[in-house]
């Protein structure tokens, strides 16, 4: 059937979504594919839709991806998305190479494949460039009050692209994340909003995290977020600059190279399951 | 890869679950697999496990069914599921009849298909036998008190099997359901516990219902719920025999037969989407 379309679907520690390769499979309206395909019950359920393409025709990228939340916007990147195809392009044998460039809509991100003895993908690492501690548009300088917040000692603003407030806490515990989240994510301190990470010290290269993601609420994991949070330790000269970021769906290792100044992710990626669907 | 198994996911009126054809395919621990596969994010993501299989040798049924919950459990019965099973048997040439006989472990269900112009299921009537008003082990008699809910009029108890307690409200969107289900289905009047139905009368023929479902929680609709309420609606004199009842995840139609006393429910089955993954 023409409208049949092939999907697979894989998850980065927990954040879930619908991959399509549009090598192979068409789709008019992915915004609306994502809408509805996302949904839980009633569609696949899944955070939203990552199209996986051919780069454009100026790019020095190998392949494209392209994310759709689950309300049918676009999103500019994901880390947990990109690992994810990175062992999707290898273990369908798209490519051969272990170093892949992709291009997003915030610039080309280069994935490092590391193998596993049966020749599978085991992890993924990403160059996640340069965090930035100042970004006016994002952040007024002014931090938000964290008085009400049991055992919160200081707050540091991140941006990898898109605004985290990482505040460091004595036990993660004890922290409404709803409560607080939804306050902080709208404080005046944020003219666009911001994504919150309560992080709790666990040792030098280790930290706690939990997520509040603008617009998306609390989730299992978020790249970005793991990124700011070890950036912000680094800063504040609670861990080494080598960090393992132990989120509710799974760790992710973050370094901060010395040489570069950039953030390398390593993570997980895992298929699912291969599915067929009409297209909406 | 023999650890590869196919499934359909199908919904009635938002209850969705995992449909497994054992003729084809053998899952060695079906609880587990509905367990892992049931789980959002990191599984499919569904309601449970349906198993499709052949009968037992002594039974008069074509067809027969096993429920597994998200939990492991086993379910006695599903209505929403049944309906879907009419139509997977039909549209995938498993059967030619239009009334096909499931085996249950409450019983031989009978299904009745309706079929439109293009020889697809629209939609599948189930007997459900008959309401029982009184059953001693699951209702004590004495009605739970409903002083604080906001408009509430009078509970009748209904048992389709499964025990469900219905209390008629002025207008449904003044109830928090989470908030009086929780406590109504641990009522003292409830020995094993019991599911809880909020109705509101639009019409002598149409009634909006929500669902408190015993462990479970709410859930997008309940076909022994819409029984129930239903034959609560008859009983208090609200209705006439065929109720429209208006649920939040679609609208089923009952009917309970003044001739032989049964109730017959109708309403939607729909394929989601076709899908292959390992056995865990």
């Amino acid at each position: 059937m023409a409208n049949t379309i092939h999907f697979t679907k894989m998850h980065g520690a927990g954040n879930d979504y619908i991959y399509v390769n549009t090598l192979i499979d068409m789709i008019p309206d992915p915004a609306k594919a994502s809408i509805e395909w996302s949904k839980p019950h009633f569609g696949i359920g899944s955070d939203g839709l990552v199209l996986i393409g051919r780069p454009s025709e100026d790019s020095v990228a190998d392949f494209s991806m392209h994310i759709y939340n689950a309300d049918g916007s676009e999103a500019m990147m994901c880390g947990n998305a990109s690992r994810c195809i990175g062992k999707y392009l290898y273990e369908k044998g798209f490519t051969k190479n272990t170093r892949i460039k992709l291009e997003t809509l915030s610039g080309v991100k280069v994935l490092n494949l590391h193998l596993n003895d049966e020749n599978k993908v085991g992890s993924v690492t990403v160059d996640m460039l340069e965090p930035m501690m100042t970004m006016t548009e994002q952040f007024t300088g002014k931090h938000p009050s964290l008085s009400s917040i049991p055992g919160a000692k200081e707050g540091v603003f991140v941006s990898m692209g898109n605004p985290h407030y990482v505040i460091f806490v004595d036990d993660i515990k004890d922290i409404d994340i709803a409560e607080y989240g939804k306050i902080l994510e709208r404080d005046d301190a944020f003219p666009q909003r911001c994504n919150i990470e309560f992080a709790q010290l666990v040792g030098k290269d280790k930290l706690r995290t939990r997520v509040w993601e603008r617009g998306s609420g609390i989730t299992w994991a978020c790249g970005t977020g793991a990124c700011a949070t070890a950036t912000a330790a680094v800063i504040s000269g609670l861990t080494d600059r080598k960090v393992e970021i132990i989120m509710d769906g799974g760790t992710l290792n973050i370094e901060w190279n010395e040489d570069d100044g950039h953030i390398y992710m390593t993570g997980p990626a895992e298929f699912v399951f291969e599915g067929e669907i009409q297209i909406p």
